[in-house]
């Protein structure tokens, strides 16, 4: 394994999206017999988010999914809150987390100051998890946030736990590259939320692995959720650009997109940030043809952390006794 | 006001989007002190929708707005569940409500039959209601599905109970046409949670009432729920196209559609129900170029639907003593 | 006629699109017999647009259009040439010209600096002209642009000559506004192409003018082209939320939209200017929560565009004898 | 080179897109000193397609392109016209030529038919072709036409002819699969037009081709027209979903999708052809459920095309003596 090579640019300190400096990731785990499942969540910086929003997008790639929050996203260009990652059916509770802490900490929001735009993302867990229990609570939620660090777990944890990846053991991944626009350095990084795909379709740096693991083609199943994020200054347009890149780095691990997926994006930058009092933004952005190694650090990003979600997870036995078995223990 | 005439195309027996054979409308309204507000349901069928979905389509006028259930809906075409309506900030108690209600009824939800899509949209009545104390629980939106019937109030009522429009009390309204294509009669309704607008800009049939009751023009704030149901043969494509009409009778009654305006519009037909276990499905369609009436329904339907949202209203004192006047004790 | 008011905001001092400053328009029109079409240009400022873009956003109401360049405005986020309007089946046409007249001026397109892309805007006008003699040819694109200048002729002119609004002659129509953000005054204005909606439906500040006239409903047909420009500072992003205000002021004047209608909308700032060479572009952006009187802005001066391209064209004559009358013989 | 393996599905009987029962395929080529460009067809089918409409849809996934017509395609889910493929700059001509071809076809076109949607999608061959010269005529546009039939060359021929792929010769490439969905057979096949993507990055089946060959990682330039069709029974919106797993196949050939890109994908359906007159449309369409094959069939058949036009092109020496080299040369 140790040997795999994802593209040819360099990589962030932690090879995390927490190289991207700000922003901060933590995970609550539920992990007992017939509960696997959990919460992650993505800060986009350590400060007050409500007041110092930051330019955001998203992408659908396929929109069999229940993700909360896009059509603000879209219409402002800007995230306010935690991203919240979880289970499918425990989205609503999520949301209602989201709102929870939000307003704890505005006394604006739902006064004076308009709502709040939680952003909950989700793929289902069902073949290990009791998803049908609504276990995940808000109290997790709130722990999630609590937790978030520059340093995290991948594979099997947060909302990872429960997660499928090419028929084998997925869940969180991430990774990071570094590059060099007109003399500034930034940083671009990637967390995955995997739970798709075939095992015969698995490649990895280009080697079919999944071929002479599993041998039978079959029909590709569930969702990827993908967050990135860096400190590159960009525009929520911009954003949506690097959005439609994820879908590449995706397919280099052999990701068909199947009917049933929910495979959606979001990115943001910390550049820039949008406070609410001021009239004006002057925010200083990349000329779009410069996008280049941002659009290239996405596609690679994207393809190693899918591949770390395996690596790093270990294997999970759940709901009906159903085990899905760790990629680290096959090659 | 007997005489306003909203377009020139014939009104359903009961002028309610519950004129679409099958379409069961049913509210829980909370009006107790500081809590002004409730949940109205719309279920696009009585039966199992779940496995008898709509043909469905959805538009975001302007998106400030919270809703959920979108993404899936663009991209299956389709819907699954009763439509919710709520206040902003409990729509996450309502997604998990709807979950609930689903999987209590389809033993196959987040087992062998994936996943289900609720459908959630909301405005922010923090004007009138205590919105950050999140009072609607799961119950009340049991009780508004339950509730579900032929008829049903307008106004003040349901999720429409804490809303505010052009400055005097809004909420829920409704209205439907129908219309002959090719020989086939067939009806469109709308239904709308109205919270939105400055008094100053409010027209009723080309009546500058607002100007009158108000005098000087202000800034529009808030949002509207278009929901648009009807019996013509429609493919989700064309769904979409007469979602798009909804925002032409929403402007017929003033609306300049402000910067912090959720107008979302969710539409779909009762024709040609999409079964799960089928593999093939045949619907009969109607030719693009004989939508005309339909396109004209829906504004008529929109705007009236506005205005009736304000003329059924009663006055509303709610939280901080907020009081929301009705607009027929003003003409 | 002369005491329609249309909404609240103060007018700009020619009440044109080219109050903005560097907006520029021309015409060149061919009125012979059975050709009776043309072309507008609309320059967004007097400089070399090419290597000084402004930015731009597109918005599609109804897609019954054959618009081109709109897929690289949404990408990009700007116009690089003049907008060209003219009769559907000249597009093409217009297309080369507009190719043409970037080359000659810019030495760097179709080898270093990449392609071009023109914005080409269109009607039908074949109820009047023989469309199908494709009789614009590239000398009258490159006339209109030669004739662009701070005044230009409204109504049956142009791009506008064999075009029908309302069952009555149509063509180009402008309006602008002034406000204040902040303590600075910003210019907003719209010019459009008017070619569609049936005599009934005709509304004017309220007054059901085209039922007094017509006293029969038909079908609507035809499209509406509607371009915005302020110098208002704006990202693509909130243009493209100006650009769907613009339905509203359509909507207005009683259109429904039909289905067969290319109802399109771009809108273009000239602030905040992104020169080809600059690595980072520095705009400085109004506020979202600033919009509100842009977005009335676009609403009021759609509206007004559109009844002054009815109120200033006179009757035309075309092919096979067909006429449109003037409404200001009407009224 | 004979033993890379694309993928895991049947291919069709001809390996060409035109193994889609209907399907026809014609290129105009001009090959001589710096002329090095030509024009490719797509007839959807030998009949009459402006009166039997195909089902189609549109994706882009980077929009810095012309292309002509996806505005309508998306509003109303066909096509009507051949598809034409040529360089950027000479799009309007291509444009003006399918308004000729079509109008003298159909007398009702610009008369009582309303007007016809001519697509036009195009790359940028500037590097061997004097594209400033506008040397594309309409003759040429209908030599391509005329000249299609179910077997057609790959390579530098047609609108391919001044293509360049990877740093090396690309131009049109093309693949088919053939696949079972209940017990019936389809055939779903892509047409490309390359002209994209840096040697570097040139992956063939998982083999790093390009870095053998360049060595040095470098920027992404250019564009790829993605066109698919199937004789599955589709609607738009299930068209709409295949056309977004092209930049799977796109993805796994190694391309990371620059900014400069005109990357657009068109699909359409051979299968419930809409004829104009028919007031109702009675399609039979496959379950969402069933698609799996078909995305896979998208994903492979692109990747393949994409190293099929390569690997069939010659070399070609045109505009300032430049050269592009033939990959099949250098393997």
């Amino acid at each position: 394994m140790a040997d795999y090579r994802f593209g040819v640019m360099d990589k962030g300190p932690r090879n995390l999206i927490t190289d991207v400096p700000g922003v901060l990731v933590g995970h609550c785990t539920l992990a007992e017999g017939d509960i696997q499942t959990g919460v992650t969540a993505v800060l986009p910086h350590g400060g007050d988010v409500y007041h110092e929003k930051c330019p955001a997008a998203s992408h659908v790639v396929n929109g069999y999914g229940k993700s909360m929050g896009l059509v603000q996203i879209n219409e402002l260009g800007s995230i306010e809150t935690p991203l919240i990652l979880t289970n499918t059916l425990s989205a609503g509770e999520a949301f209602t987390a989201c709102v929870r802490y939000m307003t704890a900490r505005n006394e604006g929001i739902g006064r004076e100051e308009g709502t709040v735009n939680p952003v909950v993302l989700e793929c289902n867990d069902s073949f290990l998890n009791d998803i049908r229990g609504l276990h995940v609570k808000e109290e997790h939620v709130f722990r999630a946030i609590e937790a978030a660090g520059n340093e995290f777990e991948l594979g099997a944890v947060g909302a990872g736990r429960g997660m499928t990846c090419y028929g084998l053991k997925g869940g969180i991944g991430s990774a990071s590259r570094v590059f060099d626009v007109d003399g500034e350095v930034y940083t671009a990084g990637a967390l995955v939320l995997t739970n798709f795909g075939h095992l015969s379709d698995l490649v990895i740096c280009g080697d079919r692995v999944g071929e002479r693991l599993s041998g039978e083609p079959g029909e590709t199943k569930g969702s990827c959720i993908m967050i990135l994020a860096t400190d590159a200054p960009l525009s929520s347009r911009q954003l949506q650009r690097a959005c439609r890149r994820a879908q590449s780095g995706l397919a280099r691990t052999g990701a068909i997109t199947g009917g049933g997926s929910g495979e959606i994006v979001v990115a943001f930058s910390t550049a820039n940030k949008m406070r609410t009092g001021d009239h004006i933004w002057r925010p200083a952005l990349l000329n779009d043809d410069l996008l280049y190694p941002l659009f290239r650090a996405v596609t690679e990003t994207v393809e190693e952390a899918i591949v770390r979600s395996m690596l790093e997870a270990e294997s999970v036995t759940g709901i009906g006794g159903n085990t899905r078995q760790s990629l680290a223990e096959l090659i």
